[in-house]
C-alpha cells in the first residue's frame, strides 16, 4: 500500500480553536473521498527536539498511486485546503510504498 | 499506540550502496530491540514537491512512551546512528499517539 504522510507547521498564534477546526475538517475527508483506505493522525509528543516546528502528522493509506492521484485534486480536498491554508506556515509531504519488516 | 516517524535527508553524493547499507542497518533494529512492536519504511514517491529533500521515511510503532524512551538510548540504536550519521544531512522526527478515524 501507499502511505501518504503529511506534516503541518502552523503560523505562530494560531488559536487552539482554529487548530481543532482544521483537524476536524481533515478528518472529514475519509468519509468524502472513497480512495482513502485508512486515515490516522496525531499531534507531536516527540522528545528529541527534531520536529522542526511541525506539530501535526496525518497518515493516509491508498491502495495505489492512481488513488493518491485522484485524492490530490479532489474537490473535498481542495475545500479542506481552503480552510487550512490561511493558517499554514509549512507542509511537508512524503509518500512511500510501505515495506514491512519481517519479524514484527 | 505511539507512532515514531523518522524522515532522513542524506548528504548530496551519498552513494546508492551506502543508502542500501543504512536502510539494512535500520531494518535490523526490530530484531534487536524488543520494544519495537512494528516497523515499516519506504522511499519517497510523492508528486507534490513538498518533501523538502527528505527521501526516506521509517515508521516505528511502540506500545507506550516508556518503550520509545527505552528505544532512543538503546545500544543497537546508537550503533545504527553511528553508521548513518556521517551521511546524514538532516533528520526530522515526529511522534504521535495514533487516532484512527472511524469509518475507514
Amino acid at each position: 500500500v501507499l502511505k501518504h504522510v503529511v506534516l503541518f507547521r502552523f503560523k505562530a498564534g494560531t488559536s487552539p480553536e482554529t487548530l481543532r477546526r482544521i483537524e476536524a475538517a481533515f478528518c472529514q475527508l475519509p468519509q468524502q473521498i472513497e480512495q482513502i483506505r485508512a486515515f490516522e493522525w496525531g499531534t507531536d509528543v516527540s522528545v528529541e527536539n527534531k520536529s522542526q516546528g511541525f506539530t501535526h502528522c496525518f497518515v493516509l493509506t491508498f491502495q495505489a498511486e492512481q488513488d493518491r492521484d485522484a485524492y490530490l485534486p479532489h474537490p473535498a480536498h481542495e475545500a479542506f485546503r481552503a480552510v487550512m491554508r490561511p493558517h499554514l506556515d509549512q507542509a511537508l509531504v512524503i509518500d512511500y510504498f510501505a515495506h514491512p519488516v519481517n519479524g514484527k
